[in-house]
């Protein structure tokens, strides 16, 4: 799919360095360059030098945050971290964009975070009966200021970014710069969000994804185990344990990663993301064979899935669209002559590969259905004699606590509707989604817990309290 | 290929219509978002109402120029016409951005062209005896100021368009908007330049691509005919002939639009541009095989020649790279740890994809040849085994007078080296041409006469004058 | 007075030089920020350099046009023309800012002039009937078109500039740049516009006002006379001849330009434009006298009259208001509880000035009254006891074709209603203008003839046409 | 003066209202174009609503960041206050930029300040010692902070704001914003600051100048009292109490406020800052009395002390340049014909009124030296056969510690340079300062205790340290 009401966001990257060269700051640029699909909205580095830390940041691409001189107003530094944001709200909520400076006791850190503190409200509350104000409205605020306490109290930053850490629950990658220079990095126990290290001969790098440690030339490592806390000096890992441990059942990687979030040529628990879409696609062929003459995918979410579609059913896997590169968020013009097929203008079928074929066509999920409606006609209206669509993610049906932006629950049709239901709703010959076991054996080449909650279901938040100490 | 000074450029896009419906500047701009591929520096639509032209032209992409308000400030116009460019040297350039408009003894008409005007220098300084001044520095300028010159000797404008036309040399494809909405189309009598027509229930559009028909909600009917001038009144054609004759030989269709240029979607005399790049991947793999494990196209360019080659080859198509759609024009930061592989932050490998594979890798051109080097140690780097260049088009030599924007030839690697030097200079085990009989070969399914110059070289151009009269 | 809507406006300024050293661009760039006040909605510089002309305009102040590099982006010359615009209408009208740059047969020019050519709709069929198009809407295009034409006809720039200046009816001073770096300035034979010539050891330069001289360090020489034709080159005066001769019996030096338009440090005629205005306020004085306790400019254009007034009538001056200097063209919030007294925002009157005072208030005119009225409430509510209003120019009555931007003649409150009747309409307790005569006397000391049809009318437009030949 | 670099500044200006009417920030917003002159650099505005507040804050002038819909977006609320910022350092310093906006365990605040925090670090160690944490490195967020912490401990805003404001050293005119709408203004015991309050029938407003609550319909009543906390509610005041005692003997209203800062239509403790400055031109005209032709200011800050000067001697008051009102922050071409007099670009002389006279020349302040020299040659170069430089302020020697931005001691040229030395470095044939005595006898006729320590010295701060508790 394609549009950016009928799509699921996740909300952010992280990126952080520490290299034995003072260009920490343009690394990171980089990085974020890589990992822009992950959020769009705002972006932001801080870098450290001389036990300060400067950070700019604001709304746009990081292209356009950074662009002219203002990358070189950061220090040349050997440690530094970046964010890329999804959704902002409000004119002025660059105050919310991250990263996040604080200034405390004993010193300075900035906070850079992927993922959603459901416990947020009660550690805001907390803080503030400890005396803590507020200047913005984000959870990196309740996290840094968290940080902070426990950095004084333990008079260690890492041991109160571990203790910190236990009081946050839900979906945490984090970064945090030190004013001296260290960078850690941490996850949360249930690993819900990615986040991998990478090195070369001049330092180590940590991104949400490996992408971008490719992109930057360092050599991608490993997964940060989920619960791990990194510690990295002077370009050096100087210290990583498994620290948070208070895992629960039914957490893990958001599947959904695998799905569509992170880029194809990243690898998570040793499983490449582009290997894990193909194994999705083959999967659907077994699951939900049909008889056709081409397949196809919806550009760009739904190509590696038809990829594996076409080699699991022997099927000729075709291109079936040219997707228009240039029309980002530009506004189109709604031409009443054209109602019926703006759809054409981001997503053009290829007649010539259509025209009487029998087409199955692939993408990764429904959210709303109407984006699915608009393709499946414009596949008939280019000739294809039947439409068969395959989804590489099982029905999305409920909202998520723990970083996935998804609609009210109302506007999601797997909700509303059967799949026969929903088939007809989008005017497809047959509708198949890959099951949940099918998904899981999909990415069954890594060895993680998954969370898959928005397809399956699972209790609520719990109201349990931590009460700060 | 990717970069911007490692690639060819053809100058411009030209759209037009004319319906029964208010709304031509708003189609005139869907369909220059659709037409964008063909030129990013500068964009215009012209409308007229009340026997005025409008005109609203500036730098910057299509959604750029026209955001927020901007489009609503042209007129509610039965007919318009739009232009995107390419590229404006200087500051100031603005004023040489198109659709040109026009005032004269007894009317007022907007042009845009694609193309290049060969004799533009002496047609200017034939205009100049006759007592006619020049703003600009374009072309178009003087192409304007011709139509205009003899559509008050001929008292209507198709006679005077016709008589301009014939005095014109080299590449055009041209629409002209009248103040009365009358909109004429016409091409070079070599078709060097792609121009097609389409309708529906409201009216008719020309355009330079299909692609464009497609994306408004027009059909697709027929290109216009090398020579021809079609003249459009209140959403019909009230006249269509074919009045520019005198043909050159060995000019005609620019191939490189098959090649490159032109949307794989759009569909040029009845040979859709994918199937035509789809045969050259054929062609290549009858005339350049190789033993190999899998065969990757560069993307976005060499996507359907490599999907051929496949289905030539019977060696299967993987895919190599994932591009980042989000870099744009940004600039990347020079890290002196990045230096060897600045290019995976535009192109990463699909390392599991490629490990330990023979890789057949299917480009477009070779240009300066940079770029291709980067790729190949790229892919080696990601532990491809061997490397097999294939270019769907011939060694790239020449000059073109006719609008392409290449180097200058002594940039051309292909004019420097030989085959086999320009394999070892991109450290490529083997490296594969198309011949200039098997590109045309792969266009064969229409009846083109093709323009291959800059391949196959040719006569410089004449220094014939044709005095204005 | 102060707002937009309620002042009259001129349109333009102009600036040229040639001199021995390659700034000539950066001068006139200094001299268009000290003639700013002539036109604040576009600007442009025009450079030659190798028989080439450079240019750069665009809508906007003079600061923002050329902020950054611009300026460097112009050539480093020793010649250059620049422009000041008043008054934009349309979104796409930068190509009719000036300077105006013409290609032709043996040259290019670049031309900007201030005033209105009264003809230009005749000389625009005319020229289109030699053959002539045009791609603006301004007169400018007509007059270098003009200028083009004569030029290449009489072959010589300075005989073609004589020519076609023969041909234009109205008020125009123009500079001319010509390609091989010659500055030509001509002025109207009635002298509607200022236009005058300084030098210093380095070259010559010609300037609406002489405050741009000044400020550019050049020393003021002369005006340029009524129909006078200067050509300079290298630095030096070449050729300096008063060739237009047609004088029109009434036409003279718009004697607003004194009242309200010129800077009051330019020098005019030998007349300094600060020393006019004093003598306005010391005839006004005698014109009508009346008892009271203190004279008060409204700042700015009320301020040197009042001095007069001061003088003349023995009346202390005093500060009556301080103007915020940092609205410009700001948004004002229409708060409710603030409409009576909005103005206050702009002029704030000093009540321990004012308190128990009988005021005279000394303005340049009154266009529709709507401010004044304002500002006597203004003054009442802050103590003042009687406001006695004194005008330094006569009722403004009549529209005008030589370049004033005055209101339709409904909208001038003079032209609705008797010196009485605006006297209640305002509040004021006694309002006096000036006579024709007494301004004339005030500007005695110099020897021009003035045009003062918009006090006193005149005849229309005569309809004689003037063939090109 | 007039040049950015060559100036004393003061740091901000500040604005709250409570009304019954929904527009406080429509009026906050006015209000801040009227304090403008007091900080060009950022500014923002916050509204409270339903016990939330919203806070629009950015760099660039009050027009600017409120341009286009920005003003619209925030609520239609009944209670605001706004800021106008001076310096900002960095790239990234919006979030520097105030109101601060504070959300803390039992409410939320916003704050806006003017003046310094002398204990500000102290503090900031305090708080962080108390768990406090800080996003920005301005003074505002530790009072804030303290505010919040105090609001807590006392359980009431009031209350913790008097407790807060105890701790506070230095210069602080202050407006609190709660979240429920209620407004808190309160000022430093010694009174550096301005800062008054005006009414009318729809509420109250409080304002750093009297002239903002003329420019927004509110009626001046009073100033807030040194140490005065006044709370306002619903338009109405509800308390207003002098809690804060401890005065420091030396201290007291910032003089320079009636100098130069001020604007000349403010009132502060009685005295309209007009008469202040023109009762200054008075005592300087029997101090350093001179026989001259002519008095003239430098505008804009010389002009009122002038005409007192003018008032005291008997010579005549005449207006010596014309100041250029666009260049603002303009770029100015350094030609190299043009060095000596660039000066004249934004102060012309009016040679008429000034040659062959001796000129008694007036002016606020001399900081670095180098524009006064640079006016000294331009008005001798216009004909003035004498300049006699008279200052309405005495020699500027010394650092401030309470909010005036001056360069170092080191470059202020009363500390290096007698007044002799002065008078030859800037060429005057003389050069009288007003005495401390006489610049307060100029202000003696409000009751306010001044400081004058930047002329007259005194001790340094005390490290005395005030432990929170």
């Amino acid at each position: 799919m394609f549009t950016g009401t009928d799509k699921i966001h996740e909300e952010c990257a992280v990126f952080g360095t520490s290299v034995r060269a003072a260009e920490a700051a343009g690394i990171t640029y980089n990085a974020l360059l890589a990992l822009q699909h992950r959020g769009q909205e705002g972006c932001g580095i801080a870098a450290s030098i001389d036990n300060t830390i400067h950070c700019i940041k604001d709304r746009g691409l990081v292209g356009e945050v950074f662009s002219g001189d203002v990358l070189n107003s950061l220090p040349a530094s050997t440690a530094a971290i970046g964010h890329c944001r999804y959704s902002t709200t409000g004119v002025n909520s660059v105050c919310n964009v991250q990263p996040f400076v604080t200034e405390y006791l004993t010193g300075r850190i900035a906070t850079a975070h992927n993922g959603n503190i459901t416990n947020a409200r009660d550690l805001r509350d907390g803080l503030k009966s400890f005396g803590a104000h507020f200047d913005a409205t984000s959870d990196s605020e309740v996290m840094s200021t968290l940080i902070a306490l426990y950095a004084v109290r333990e008079n260690d930053v890492r041991a109160g970014v571990i203790k910190a850490a236990n009081y946050l629950r839900g979906a945490f990658s984090v970064v945090v710069l030190c004013g001296d220079g260290r960078l850690i990095a941490f996850r949360d126990p249930d690993g819900f969000r990615p986040l991998c290290i990478g090195r070369n001969r001049l330092g180590v790098a940590v991104a949400s994804e490996s992408c971008a440690l490719d992109s930057c030339g360092f050599v991608f490592e490993r997964d940060i185990a989920p619960g791990e806390v990194v510690v990295i000096e002077n370009g050096e890992v100087t210290s990583s344990e498994v620290v948070l441990k208070n895992r629960t059942p039914g957490n893990g990687f958001c599947i959904f990663e695998y799905v569509y979030f992170s880029r194809p040529d990243s690898v998570v628990d040793g499983l490449p993301v582009y290997d894990a879409r193909f194994n999705m696609g083959l999967r659907l062929a077994s699951e939900h064979p049909v008889e056709a003459d081409i397949v196809c995918g919806v550009p760009d979410s739904g190509l590696e899935a038809a990829a594996g579609f076409s080699a699991g059913s022997g099927i000729p896997l075709v291109q079936g669209f040219v997707k228009n590169r240039y029309i980002g968020r530009s506004f189109i013009y709604p031409s009443q002559m054209q109602r019926e097929n703006a759809v054409r203008l981001k997503l053009n079928p290829l007649k010539s590969n259509l025209a009487g074929k029998r087409v199955v066509l692939v993408d990764d999920s429904i959210v709303r259905g109407t984006t699915c409606a608009k393709i499946v006609r414009t596949l008939k209206s280019a000739g294809a004699k039947e439409v068969h669509f395959r989804i590489s993610s099982p029905p999305f049906k409920h909202t998520c606590h723990y970083g996935t932006d998804i609609d009210s629950e109302n506007n999601l049709i797997a909700n509303r509707l059967s799949v026969d239901g929903i088939c007809r709703e989008i005017g497809a010959d047959s509708l198949g989604y890959i099951s949940v076991e099918g998904l899981k054996a999909a990415c069954g080449r890594c060895n993680l817990d998954f969370c898959v909650k928005c397809f399956a279901g699972g209790e609520t938040l719990s109201n349990q309290k931590n009460d700060l100490e």
